[in-house]
């Protein structure tokens, strides 16, 4: 049996599409962000990072490298175990803390990332709870999608952001454990759920409400606890999940709810309990970070101001992106060699860098550039930027927002 | 629905039968391992830590705690998005180019840890062959069942350890591409896989081999790179995954390799594309460990005989525990309750700190405290080990070893 071939075949096969990834070789520069080296080819050059997830700079906050640093010199580089075999350290528990604070809950749960809170919470959910159904937005991130596939519960799909079809599809379930799935800001169109009417028909049916807030914690409400802070309705959902690895600026992912529920999970499932512990330093930078945006409004206005500004200008050009109310501006381009072909042109002539986003991350034909702008960007990057964009849509004839 | 009282149901059986857990409250103080800060009801004490899976210590040593502080420093905190968006550093870059050359494979991928390698490499690998079959060892790790599990590729298991056992599955599985995965140190028993004849069977059937050697890389062969170099069997293995979170003293976890099978994985696997890459300051610590274990010799020396020593000592006290040739010693209790007891005895009299290991890692019935020597354990260390077990051996009248 020859697997290279079978490997390389379906390789070739990703690339004959146009849907082969090639990664970027970059270096962040404390200090410097959103500037950052790229190491190419021809040596290194700089360029400025529009796509990048660490949507405040907090990680390169002083605060937060201060406590990462700090915490290594005092505790070492890991954390030498599983939560329950000696890798159960105090900066562990102070996050969670932190967190369960952060979302008004009794008790929040530590995961190595954002992906495994997800697939580790909704796979012990829906094997564990007798009878269980999830119902899971449409729209739904990869490792909720994984999460529930793994648990072998019946699943029901609704249509995105669709209340009313949840509604629906949960009085059509019957008598049986609900689980309802969702997110607040969805990643990849950056539009925000009706997370009040999902409630309350998660409410009249008596339905565990589960919303992944990955791109809204540290970004919305008054203290950074997200969309469900912003609109008062954390009280009223029984599980948040977020993660440590986006606006917090670090890495990590957790869940946060009732203590018996926290207490299921930290007890029952295979991907908290087989893991070694992130690195106390890396707990430290994150309470470092979360206690930050819990006081400071400062990051949180300086990037709505850049948002605002940018789109307001790629409007002016008439660039087509998708509208949304949150952060994240897709410019669409529904096809993966030119959305390739513009993000190299963008890197190699402009020392502009926006990862092209094409199939399996966006379903194919909505194909894009996910534009992320914050606090660090310049009028002068948001300038060059916009320069850049308006001569390649004039100079590659893409097609232009209708008026 | 009351969902709390179903979670607390279940947690109410876990604590009836003894297998709840309650994870210690550390803080490891670099310059001090094994020693480390427990906090506890009455305010802090001082424990030895002697269930550590950083097995040499590597999470204290300057040139690895040096790499994290000065990367935090020179790039901030965090990644800032997956390794295809943003998140792709040079130093995710350098560390894959050490493991590579780790294990003599042409190509690494590194995962969020060694969890999520297994998990996403075996459920990628058995999802997309098409009409694989995963035989897997019955000893294998939860990481590894459950990536087969979600493969919902067929599944055969073979005998622990048996190769001749092995050899009758692949025959009877016929014509079908076959992958075989299995570990070469056993975390909870400490044996060590017969992985030449393993890899001689995987061979005469044509199967690809697939490795698991977290317990072992940094710990054997020449370089640390595992029983495989040690035995001089890398090269005929298709696939070697390790962590960087036991013996390197960080976190993380990674596969090696061929070219086409890294980006093969690379290309496809969900837990791999869909989540937030390493720190760079992460990545960049396990490479200072990788490179200096790969020279250094005097670690593994220093605790092969602090091993030696500990069990020399338990067999003068006819204290029970599992032959095997390896740096595990697994104490044998046999009880939940007891082994959870003798823990707490050891903790609070003695300043001792041995997790009680029950169900699930282990099966009912084979509750035992797992004891890792390292190179930072003296031989006060040691006595003060051997006196409290010989006491709690006395007192509370616990099976001895059968001479």
């Amino acid at each position: 049996m020859d697997f290279d071939t079978i490997f390389q075949g379906q390789l070739d096969a990703l690339k004959a599409e146009g849907n082969y990834r090639s990664f970027a070789d970059l270096e962040r520069r404390r200090g410097s962000f959103p500037t950052a080296t790229n190491h190419c080819a021809g040596g290194t050059r700089d360029v400025t990072v529009w796509c990048s997830n660490d949507y405040l700079g907090m990680g390169q906050h002083p605060a937060v490298v201060q406590a990462m640093v700090d915490t290594v010199q005092s505790c070492g580089t890991g954390a030498g175990g599983t939560r329950n075999i000696s890798g159960n350290t105090h900066h562990h528990l102070l996050l969670e803390a932190e967190l369960a604070d952060l979302h008004g809950k009794e008790s929040a749960l530590l995961f190595t990332s954002g992906y495994v809170s997800n697939w580790a919470a909704l796979s012990t959910l829906g094997s564990r709870i007798p009878n269980a159904v999830i119902l899971s937005d449409a729209g739904n991130h990869a490792s909720m999608i994984e999460g529930i596939r793994h648990s072998r519960a019946d699943k029901v799909l609704w249509k995105h952001n669709d209340w009313r079809d949840l509604d629906r599809k949960l009085y059509a379930v019957g008598d049986r454990p609900k689980i309802v799935a969702f997110e607040s800001v969805y990643s990849m169109d950056g539009d925000v759920a009706p997370i009040r009417e999902i409630v309350e028909v998660c409410e009249a049916h008596g339905a565990l409400s589960y919303i992944d807030e990955v791109h809204a914690v540290g970004m919305y409400g008054p203290r950074g606890g997200g969309v469900t802070e912003r609109e008062g309705l954390a009280h009223r959902i029984s599980l948040i999940e977020g993660t440590l690895g986006k606006a917090f600026g670090v890495v990590g992912g957790y869940i946060t709810g009732s203590a018996s529920l926290c207490d299921f999970i930290r007890s029952f499932a295979s991907g908290f309990i087989f893991t070694t512990a992130l690195p106390p330093a890396v707990a430290a930078a994150a309470t470092a970070s979360i206690r930050h945006l819990k006081r400071s409004d400062a990051e949180r206005m300086a990037q709505r101001d850049r948002v605002a500004h940018l789109r307001a200008r790629l409007d002016r050009l008439g660039i087509p992106h998708l509208a949304n109310e949150s952060h994240i501006i897709p410019v669409m381009i529904g096809d993966p060699v030119k959305c390739r072909m513009i993000s190299d042109i963008l890197l190699n002539d402009w020392g502009i860098y926006v990862q092209p986003i094409n199939y399996p991350t966006v379903p194919k034909g909505t194909e894009r550039l996910r534009i992320t702008p914050g606090p660090l960007h310049s009028d002068a990057d948001i300038d060059r930027l916009v320069s850049a964009l308006g001569t390649l849509w004039k100079h590659c004839a893409l097609a232009h927002a209708v008026a």
